[in-house]
C-alpha cells in the first residue's frame, strides 16, 4: 500500500511545493492527491487554460518520487460561472436557493455546467494524461457529500423524464405505486413534482423514486467527465465516494463497471467497524478486481491538528485495515493545514508552517508498522447481501414497528457478527447470491427487487445456506406492502406457518435463548400461530420471551437441497453470532 | 353504539370487498365511513363522474348489513387541479408553499375549488343520497388538521374582507386594537397581513383576530359543501373535527348549528379523560341534543396494527366510554391496513393481507362488553365554561407567569375534578351559563367576551355560584389588558379588595390547604393588601405559603343572591377538587 | 445620579399624565425617555406633523421636574411606509422578507426610507430641541438589536461598494482574502454576495468583512439620524447599544466619536459582572470624558410585574454599580405597563392600573441607596483590551480547539479577575495600549489589527507589562491564519521557543498550579518542544499536567525595557487571578 496526502499546490506559495514535498517524503509520503477546488487557478474566466503552474508541480511531484491523482474541480466552480448562469445554483431540500462561496452547490443537470465540466476534464487529461507523475483520476470530489443534492424544478424536469422511461405510462407508475390512495393519481408527467421533504407524507414509492433518480441523476453527471477524461487520454479514472456513514447517496453497485478504481473517503471519525464495512463494500463480491483506493482519511482529528486527548494509536490501526483490504493507496487529508476557508483548522500532516509534528511522526509509525501486512480476502463461499434499494426504502417509509437504519443493522450487527464468525465475508448485491455460495446472509431484505427471488432461489437450488429476517419480500418492488401473509414471500418454496407479526416498541426487547447463549432481539417478532406439531414443516430455533408471550427465535425451512434460515426478530450482535457458529 | 370502521373500496381489488366486509361483521362491525380520499376514483379529470363502483360496493355494504357515511373527498384534491390552478397550493405558515403529494395542502379560499368542492358534493349527494345504505355524510376529513391552514395573500385579503365587517372603520380597529403601539396605525385594510409566526412580536390583538377568522373561513369552507349536500338530498351532514388535544382550529360553539351530528376523530393516544372532554365538548350544554359521531379512533397502536407491549383493554375503556356519552357511532380507523401511502404500517382492524388477529378479537370484545351501556347525561344545574377564544387569546398572548395551556388546565384539572365531585359535568360557552344552573365553573376567563358580564351576571341574579380564577375579566374581548387592577371586572357587583398580583415562576407553587386538604397552585398567586377585616365584603377561603409569602387560596364575594368564589391561584386538581366538595 | 422610566404618551389617556408623573416622582424618578415607536402619533400618512401631544407632554413633565431624552421614531414605520415602499422589508438571515407588524424590520440601506428619518429627526429638534425639559435625544431604538439586520441585495450592493472602497481592486481582495482556496476568486465585485448563514462553509474572511461593513454601515444609518437632530439644533444625541451580551453588532469604538453621551441598554437579566464590564467598556480608556447613560434597565422580571421568587436585592446592586461607573442616568424599562403589544406583560415602575405595588418600593429603595454613591474609576495605569473585531473574527472562524466565546472569556474570566485583584480595571481598543500603561491585559488577540504590533511594542518600549495568550497575533487581519509557528507573531520581538500547540477537546482542562494557586486552562496548550536551559530566552511560570503531558502554564519573555507574559492555554478566573497577583 502507497501512503500519500492531498495536495493544494495552487494556494500555496510555490517556493514551498519542493520543501514540503521533501518533508513529506521523510514522513513516508509517496502518494499526492491535487486539483479537486483548482478550477480558478486551472483556467480562466474566459475559459482559456492557465495550466502552467500544474506541469511545475508535477515535475516536482515526480523528481521527488510521487504517484499524483489528479482530479477534476467541478465541486467548485467560481462565482463567475453563477454570474453567467443564475440558474446554475443547486435547490436545497427546503426549496431555498443555495448561497455562492461553498461547494457542490450547483445543479447536476444544468445542461451548460454539464458540457463545461467534461470540456475542462478533456483539457486535463489531454495536457497531463501522460506525464509520468500521473497515476490516476478523480471526478469531482465527494459527490452529492453532506447530504448535497438539488431539489430544483430542473431536476423535476430530469426525474419526470426518468420515470417515463422506466415507467412508460402513466398507467403503468400509477399502477405500480398504487396513486389511488390519497388520490395521486398522474395524468401528465409534469405532474410529478419533486418531493421536497416539507412533510413527512409524501407516498414511499415517490420518495424512493426519487432517491432512484438521483442515483441515475449523479451516476449521468459522473459518467459526463469520466469518459471525457477517458477521451482526453486518462487511464484510472474514479472519484472518492463519500462515507457509507454519512449518506448513501448512491447504488454503488450500479455506478461499479464505470470506475477503474474503487476510490472513497474515509474518515477515522467512525469505529473501526465502519472502516472495515466501507472497504468490504468497496471490494464487492469479488474483492481484488479492481483497485482499491482510500482517497481521503483523516490525519490527526478532523478539525485540527493536535488534540489532546487523542488516540494516535488509531492510526495504526486503520492503515492496517486498509493494508488488508489490499487498498493500493491510502490518501490523507490532507498534507498541510490550510491558511484560509472553512476548514483551515482542520488536521493536516503538516501544519501551518510545513512543520512536522507529532501528528506527522505518529503518520510515520502508522505507514512503517503496516508495511509487512497484505491483503488478506474473504472465501467466495460466504456472501452478505448489502442493497443500497433496501436502504433507501427502509429510509423513505414509515417504519414498521421501532424505527431502524438498514445500513447500521447490516454493518453493526450482521457484518460485524460475520467477521467474528468467519474472520472475513464478502459482500455484494442479492444478484452476486446465485453464484455458488455455501452461505448467504440477507437479513431485512424486505423489498422484492427485481431477480431477487430467483437468484436466492437459485442458491438454494444449488445446496446453499439462506439466512434472512422474517420481513422477507414483505413489500413490492415500488415500497408498498404486499398483501400477503408474513412471510409468504416464500409461499412457492416451502409451506409456510401462521405467524402473528408484532412491532416491538422501542426499548422492548425479546430475550432468549439460542444454542445456549443469551441473546436478544427488537423491533419486531413474529410468533408462528398455529398448533400441531411444527416439525414437519419447519424447525423452530431457539426460544425468547417478550411481555408474557414465548415464542422461537427462528426458523428453519428445508427448500430442496438447501435450507431458509428465519430470524423473528433483529437480532443483536451476539444473536446473529450465536446463529452463525450454530448452523 | 354501532361500532364500524372506514374501508377504502377505491383502493382495494373489488373481489375483496365481500370478504372484508363479511370478516368485519364477525368481528362486529356495521357501520362504514368511506370515500374521504377517493377524488381520483369519483371524477375524470375532465370533471366526469366515475362513479359505477360506488354503487355497486354500496349494494355490498347494504347486503352485508352495514350503515354508510360517505364522505366528501376535498382533503386530497388530485394532482392535475395544481396543474389547472398553480395558486391552489396552501401556503404554510412560514411563508413556503406547501408541496403536493400531501392532503390538506389546499387554500381554502380559493374560489374555482370551492365552486368544484360544492359542484361535486351535489352530485355525489344526488347519486347516492337515496340509497338504503347510505346513513350519513362527512364533508372533507379533520378539516384544518395537523396545524394545515393556509397563510397565503389570498387568505389575507379575505381576512382584510373579514375585518372590515367586524370592524366598519379602521379608526375602530386602530383603537379597538390599541395600534398605536409601537406605530402599527393602519392607513388602508390592504396593510393588515397575514401574521406569519415568522416573529413572536407581532401583536396578541392582530393573531386573535386571525385565529377567529381562520374559523369563520374554515366554517365558509365546510358550509359550501354541507349546503351543496343539503341541496343534493344529503341528510345527516357533519364532518369529523380535528382531536381538541392536538389543536383547536374552529370556535366549535359557532359550527355547532351548521351540524346535524357531532362527528369527531377521538384518538385514544391520549388519556382517557381527554376522551371524555372531547366527548363532553361535543355533547355541548344540551347532551343529546344532536347525534354523537367517533369518526376516528384508533384499531391497535396508531402507526403499526400489532405491538408488544400494548394494552387491549384500552380498546375496551375507550368503547365503554363512548357508549357513556350516548356515541351513536365508533369508527374505527381503519378495516384494513393500507398497503401505499405514508400511512401503510398504521393499525386497523384487519391485517394487510386481510387476516383478522389479535387485535380484530380484541376489537370484538370490546364491542360486546359495551353492548349493555347506556348513555348517561350530567344534570343540567351543572356548567364548565370552556371557550375557545380564551384558548385562542391565551395562545397568541405573551404569558402572564408561567405559561399555561387554557384547555389543558380546563380538561385535565378542572373537568377531571368535576368528574370526581359531581360524577359528570356538561360544558358549554359562556352564554350558557344564564340558564337557571346552579353551579357554573369558569376559570381562566380572562378575556372580556360579548355579552359575558352578563351572562354570568344573570346566574348570579338566579342565586348561582360562579367559580372563577384571579385573572377573571382582566383582558377586553381584544386580547389586551384592561387598565385595571386585579379582579375589578367585577367590581360593579362586589367590593374588591387590593391585590398584589404575583407570577410564579415555573416549578413554584403556592402550597396550603383548602378544609384540611394539601393543596397547590401555580401560575400566579394574588394577595390581598388590604388590612383590616376582610369578612364585611368577602370571605377568605384556605391558606398557602410560596417564598415567604402567606395569604389565602381563594375568596367569596356575595352577589345579590349568588356567590363568586375566585381561585387566587391556578390549583391542582386535588385543589379543585377541595374546592367543590366544600361548597 | 438621577433615576428615570421609559414612559408612553401616545398609548396612555392624556388625563393618566400627570397623575402616573407624580406617581412616579414619588417613587424618586426624575428622567423620562419618550417616543422612541411613537412615529404613528408625531407624523400623519401625508408626513404632516401631529405633535400637539408632545409639547402639551413635555409642559407635564417639566411642571413635574422630569428631564427628558426624546428618540426618533425609526424602529417602527408604520404599515404605509410599507405599502409605499415595497422593498421596505428587511431580510432576514435565511433569505425571507420580514413581515410587518413587528419592529426594526425596514432595510437601512433604503434610501428613501433614510431620507425621511432624517427629515423628521430633524422635524423633531427644530420643533422641541429648546423645550426646557429636553435634555437629550435617543437615535432609533437598540439599533440592530435581537440580531435584527438585513441580508437583502440592496444591502449587498451597498456590501460590495464598502469592500471596492476598502480593497481597492478585485487583486487585492482575492490575494487578502485568499479565495484560492475552493476556487472562490471574485471576478467582478456584483460577485461577492451577501454570506446568508445558510452553510457554515462560507469563507471565514468574507464573514468578517460583513461583519466589519454591517457596523459601519448601521453607523451610517446613525449618523444620518444624528446630524439631521444637531442640524434641528438638538443636543446631547446618542443611541442607546444593545446589551453586549446579546449581539455585538458594532466596533463601538469606531461609533464612540459620534456619540455625544454613551447610551444603553444594561438589563439585569445577566450575572452582575456582565453589568458591570457593559458599563467598563461604555466608559472606555477615559472614564468620565463622555456622560454615561443607562437608557434601560429592567424593572422588575423581564417579562412580568410581579414575580415569586424573586429577588430584589439586584435591583439595588445594580443601581449600585451605575452609580459606581458614574452614569448621569439610569432609566428603566419601563414606566407603567402595556396594555396592548407583544410586551403587555412585561413588568414596570407602575401597574397596568397606574398602581404602585411592591416593584415600585423596591426601585425607590434602590434609588435612596444608591444616592450617595459616588463614581469610582479606574486608574489608567493598567488597561484590558477588548476588540470588537477579535470578536467578529473568532465567531466567524472554525474554532481553533473547543469553541469559545471572546466577549465571555474576556467579561467573565479577565475582567473578573481584573477587578478582584485591582478593584476596577479600564477597557480599551488595543491603540489605547500605547499611552503610558504599566499593565496591558490582551489575551485572545489572534487578529493582526492594523498597527495592534506597534502599540504593543510602543507600550513594551515604555517598559510595560503585556499578557496575552499562546494564539497571539496568530491570523491576519483578514481571519486568515499565518503561515508561521506559534507565537512567531512576536518573533520580531525576542526569541520564541518551539511550540507544539495541542487544542483540547470539550471537557478536557490542563490541571496545574501558579504561585501555589490551584489552576486550570482549557481550549489550548502549548509546550516547549526544545530541549535545554529555557532561562536564556524565556522563564516558564507555573506547571500543568494534561492527558499524560506536563508543561509550564505560561512562559515570560523579556522585551527590551518590557516584558510578555503569554499564557499557553485559557486559563480560569483563578489561573488569571494567580497571575495578576503575582506579576
Amino acid at each position: 500500500m502507497k501512503i500519500g496526502a492531498s495536495y493544494y499546490p495552487e494556494v500555496l506559495p510555490e517556493n514551498d511545493w519542493d520543501k514540503d514535498l521533501k518533508t513529506g517524503r521523510e514522513v513516508g509520503l509517496n502518494v499526492l492527491r491535487c486539483g479537486e477546488f483548482a478550477w480558478s487557478a486551472l483556467f480562466s474566466p474566459e475559459g482559456k487554460a492557465t495550466m502552467g503552474w500544474v506541469r511545475r508541480f508535477l515535475d516536482t511531484a515526480a523528481t521527488n518520487g510521487y504517484e499524483v491523482v489528479w482530479c477534476t474541480p467541478s465541486a467548485t466552480p467560481p462565482p463567475y460561472l453563477f454570474d453567467r448562469w443564475p440558474d446554475l445554483n443547486a435547490t436545497s431540500i427546503d426549496g431555498l436557493v443555495m448561497p455562492t462561496g461553498i461547494r457542490r452547490h450547483y445543479c447536476p443537470s444544468h445542461p451548460g455546467y454539464l458540457e463545461l465540466c467534461a470540456e475542462n476534464a478533456q483539457r486535463l487529461a489531454q495536457e497531463f494524461g501522460a506525464h509520468p507523475a500521473i497515476h490516476g483520476w478523480q471526478v469531482d470530489n465527494e459527490i452529492a457529500g453532506d447530504g448535497f443534492t438539488c431539489w430544483c424544478d430542473r431536476c423535476g424536469a430530469a426525474f419526470q423524464t426518468w420515470l417515463e422511461k422506466r415507467y412508460g405510462t402513466l398507467d403503468h407508475l400509477n399502477a405500480a405505486w398504487q396513486t389511488g390512495v390519497w388520490s395521486q393519481v398522474y395524468t401528465r408527467w409534469q405532474q410529478i413534482r419533486v418531493p421536497l421533504l416539507f412533510r413527512g407524507s409524501q407516498a414511499p414509492a415517490l420518495k424512493l423514486a426519487w432517491r432512484r433518480f438521483r442515483s441515475d441523476n449523479w451516476l449521468n453527471f459522473y459518467r459526463n467527465q469520466a469518459d471525457a477524461l477517458r477521451a482526453g487520454g486518462a487511464r484510472n479514472v474514479t472519484t472518492n465516494f463519500y462515507n457509507l456513514a454519512w449518506d448513501l447517496p448512491f447504488d454503488r453497485w450500479d455506478w461499479r463497471p464505470h470506475l477503474d478504481a474503487m476510490g472513497v473517503s474515509n474518515y477515522q471519525d467512525q469505529a473501526l467497524v465502519s472502516n472495515a464495512f466501507e472497504l468490504a463494500v468497496l471490494q464487492g463480491p469479488q474483492p481484488g478486481e479492481k483497485p482499491l483506493w482510500v482517497l481521503e482519511q483523516k490525519a490527526g482529528q478532523q478539525a485540527s491538528q493536535n488534540f489532546l486527548p487523542d488516540d494516535l494509536g488509531r492510526l495504526e490501526r486503520h492503515i492496517a485495515i486498509c493494508a488488508e483490504a489490499g487498498a493500493e493507496y491510502g490518501v490523507y487529508w490532507h498534507m498541510r493545514q490550510h491558511a484560509a476557508g472553512c476548514e483551515m483548522e482542520h488536521g493536516a500532516v503538516l501544519r501551518h508552517d510545513g512543520r512536522a509534528t507529532r501528528i506527522a511522526r505518529a503518520i510515520g509509525n502508522a505507514i512503517k508498522g503496516s508495511a509487512a501486512k497484505t491483503a488478506n480476502h474473504a472465501p467466495a463461499e460466504r456472501l452478505l447481501v448489502f442493497s443500497f434499494n433496501q436502504f433507501w426504502a427502509n429510509e423513505t417509509r414509515p417504519p414498521m414497528g421501532g424505527a431502524y437504519d438498514y445500513r447500521v443493522e447490516i454493518e453493526t450487527t450482521w457484518f460485524d457478527a460475520a467477521q467474528q464468525a468467519f474472520g472475513k465475508i464478502r459482500i455484494g448485491n442479492y444478484g452476486d447470491a446465485a453464484n455458488g455460495r455455501s452461505l448467504i446472509l440477507a437479513p431485512f431484505f424486505q423489498l422484492n427487487e427485481p431477480g431477487a427471488e430467483a437468484a436466492f432461489k437459485s442458491a438454494l437450488n444449488g445446496g446453499a445456506t439462506l439466512i434472512t429476517t422474517v420481513d422477507f419480500l414483505r413489500l413490492d418492488n415500488e415500497n408498498n406492502v404486499r398483501r400477503i401473509a408474513p412471510l409468504a414471500g416464500m409461499a412457492g418454496w416451502c409451506e409456510i406457518p401462521d405467524l402473528e407479526l408484532y412491532q416491538l416498541k422501542p426499548g422492548t426487547t425479546v430475550k432468549g435463548g439460542i444454542a445456549g447463549q443469551a441473546v436478544a432481539g427488537g423491533t419486531f417478532w413474529a410468533i408462528p400461530m398455529t398448533s400441531g406439531t411444527p416439525s414437519a414443516r419447519y424447525r423452530e430455533i431457539g426460544s425468547g420471551q417478550c411481555e408474557g408471550c414465548t415464542g422461537p427465535m427462528a426458523l428453519e425451512f428445508k427448500v430442496g437441497p438447501g435450507r431458509v434460515i428465519v430470524a423473528l426478530t433483529a437480532l443483536d450482535t451476539a444473536g446473529v453470532l450465536a446463529f452463525l457458529r450454530n448452523l
